[in-house]
């Protein structure tokens, strides 16, 4: 564990393309032939449209191109052509390009740990930047994975200036700010600076139980399961874009302590399918809800 | 189809015991050898205390006793004295005496349909004694099962002649109601009158989306579950003791229709789950919840 | 439930187009300029190539495209000329096509009821255009629901003479058959004239448990689920495609009955499901294996 | 991480009582009133017989008895003498007796770190005294934990020395030997002396896909879950009585590497469950399955 193991990053003629517009007959033609013309082969796609719900196409692309990271300038100029028409919202992503992932933690591990895990087991591929904490209490374990651990304690009465350090410690080229049972709330302008960039897992199944006490709540209204939810963090509290979720049976026996252990299961889980899906670029946001390209 | 074919009941001298009280020594051995002394059989047992979140016992008991039915008044009698000093809060059961049913239905068949299978295939050990409906559109299908339908308009504005017309269709002998997705709400008077003794099934997996909105705010929410929750209606719309829930994975390509339509199975299931137990005697209520001893 | 209520057919400008062929690229390009050329506007696409474990191409799309009945023999007959050279092999359906379907069944009712109550709510969009059954207990059940009921005795010692009868009612245009726990084995002669036509339910959780004892076996073994199995029925017995499975939990207390009991609902369910998917033409057959555009 | 942090052993006035007998009436009065005479108090008590498929009874009781770490001799040997008449199989145990448990691993982690962390949290309480292992690999990741490791290469064609070499080790004391996906099958006579006190996490969902290829011919045979099984080991290969089972779902997109991915979560779960319930005195293994008091 002493050793940094970064995960594999794809190859460099691989690359993904998210697409959201208004539906019209002729667009997955359009993006097709144009990445047959570049010779490019695509590996796997899933188009849809929300009628009759709505009118907008969805569409995640997975394709080869050779010398795709030599073109890539050209090639991202040249698709804004194409989708202008069309009014396309679209992203393109380098499937060789590592993302670059902070995680926030508190005091409980077992998230944290779960992302650790698979990260080193070449499931999550990104790079973790930063483990920051409110506590000093995961310190060791963090450093044992050989990832930098930065203690920022939280000052309720002066968020600002623990927030500037964090900005300090993340920079500009974070991709990704996971909240792995992070128990602080983040300002406003914090979340605003990294939209549908930020994960957080919240330990109940939303939209029951939010805020910090989901499962003394679960506990005290007798539901038969506990569940967990993976969400993008937004100015609402537990109130963003759900990723993911998942629920374990409970019953008559188990008090809130046992829920608590169950759920950690779940949450860890769940939190670890949302940021692989992340990484590999698979989750639009639409009107406030996710497009999951699982 | 077309004749009627009550669920063979319990044999005569088989007997259910639940009882709640505060958790002290000796309850268990109190209870057995009172059963013992008496020739009874423990065919199973199942008993709990909720320390350390309370100082409560919990026990159901299935036994055989010969002679059972002959013997019911005094054993009654003598259990009564038993269970004074311990305070016990207890009921005791025949399992061959068959509970009366009554369902209550709108428009929408899947939870109706459901309960008759199960009540034909013996799964419901009961006598359904009446489907009661405030729209005709059933009738024909309930009457094909040979049970008798009748049509109770409800008029928003003179809710109690209806409850009067339900209530002496009812009578004083009708042990359960079963709310199968009726689409009105019982008065309070009403649900006294039948304490935890009417289930309802809520198209939603409470406590989230009380209401009758159910799917349409699971789909506007983005949520990546729809569910059921059977419960004991009390005077909180949709907060009554919960017995049973369960759930149904759905993505971002299912509308509010294709919401209904997946949730349905799941109603129905978990329905015919909770009105299974509480023919059976599996079900205490404590403090607003349920203990299932399933 | 006295008149026979066909599903809705699907507009008659939507069709559906499944492939398998050798992954090249272009060939989504080639497909989306077919359709968007003659007006097509594609609903919904699935694409994926096997890599790394084959060099196959695998898609589904669903489109509409003006005046499609009437342009269908030319269209098939173009799209003939474009698959050629990519050696695919493909299927084109009409979504307004109805299929007909023939239900098998023995003794039990779970399974057909559960077909014959999604067909009549619109789930699957088919013609049931006979039941037929060795055994005479559910022509009044199935006659209510306004469908033809044959009973066809099966004589082990002259299974030819009663799949000749079979033969006869089938006619050549019941695109599908589907055994609804019919208990008793097709000849190889039969099988082979409807290949991937024949959806059977298996009551166990495939490839564990083949063969008529699967829930006695279960319960010898311990097992703490016990599943269902939906398959085509090939040569092989319980040897087939499959093309959904569920499972359910259970465990010590169950015996024989309990485990049977349990069990058909997950089988009414996982057929269901099958059968739908079949009806919809999600389903392709690629290795003894299925792919299920879901 | 650097510290060894054993599990917090239960109070030492609790013990746990588990019977296999002929069912008759009066064995809970017994039972219970032995325990009454003496101060003790019934946590939580189940207890059922196999009724209608045999004639036996299987119980399970948690209580606590005043002074019962002093007076455990007498207690277990007056215990002996009620049991007789009744032809008793019981167990009594300590809750305040931590179990010693050797792990056995070859070179895959997951199951491994799932028991360290579990282990850890105090949700395995025991003392996990030897990880033995037939590979060096996971030597660093294991002494991280405090937890001694010990390579013993496997030589196929002299396997009593390597034997010899882990009875050694294991000594007269250990209660449990955990298989973590450990690789290799033992002797029938080293089974033999842990009779029930080996525990190995199958990939597979038994009885299919027995022995070493399970995600290979899950993937070949085309199964839409993979599975796996935790049960006691005998002498037959993956054969023993199964104590906990789960599945996950997989599509035809994934080969066997995605199998395996998605597998070891089941695995690592699904053995911590069985290892718990061990440890925590809750299986009976009775005519080669178990009786789980979950």
């Amino acid at each position: 564990m002493a050793s940094r193991t970064p995960a594999a990053p794809g190859p460099s003629d691989r690359g993904r393309l998210l697409i959201t517009c208004p539906d019209r007959p002729g667009l997955v033609a359009a993006v097709s032939r144009f990445l047959a013309e570049r010779g490019g082969n695509i590996l796997r796609s899933d188009q849809h449209s929300n009628h009759p719900y709505g009118r907008d196409f969805f569409c995640r692309m997975e394709f080869t191109l050779p010398g795709l990271d030599r073109k890539w300038a050209s090639l991202t100029e040249e698709f804004r052509d194409l989708a202008a028409p069309f009014a396309m919202d679209f992203r393109l992503h380098r499937a060789d390009r590592t993302k670059k992932v902070a995680i926030f933690v508190s005091r409980q591990d077992h998230c944290l740990l779960e992302l650790l895990w698979r990260w080193r087991s070449g499931e999550l591929p990104c790079e973790i930047v930063h483990v920051i904490s409110n506590h000093e209490d995961l310190r060791p374990l963090v450093e044992e994975w050989g990832v930098p651990f930065h203690h920022v304690p939280v000052d309720p009465l002066d968020r600002d200036r623990c927030e500037t350090e964090e900005r300090m410690l993340l920079g500009s080229d974070t991709d990704l700010i996971v909240l792995a049972r992070y128990m602080q709330i983040l300002s406003p302008s914090f979340v605003r600076d990294w939209p549908h960039r930020i994960i957080n897992i919240h330990h109940g199944f939303l939209p029951a139980f939010a805020g910090g006490r989901a499962y003394e709540q679960a506990y005290e209204r007798g539901v038969k399961f506990v569940g967990a939810t993976a969400h993008y963090v937004t100015d609402v509290l537990d109130g963003g874009p759900i990723i993911e979720q998942d629920i374990v049976r409970v019953d008559h026996r188990h008090g809130p302590d046992d829920l608590r252990r169950k759920g950690k299961y779940v949450e860890r889980e769940v939190l670890a399918r949302a940021v692989a899906w992340h990484l590999e670029d698979r989750i639009l946001v639409f009107q406030g809800k996710t497009v999951v390209f699982s």
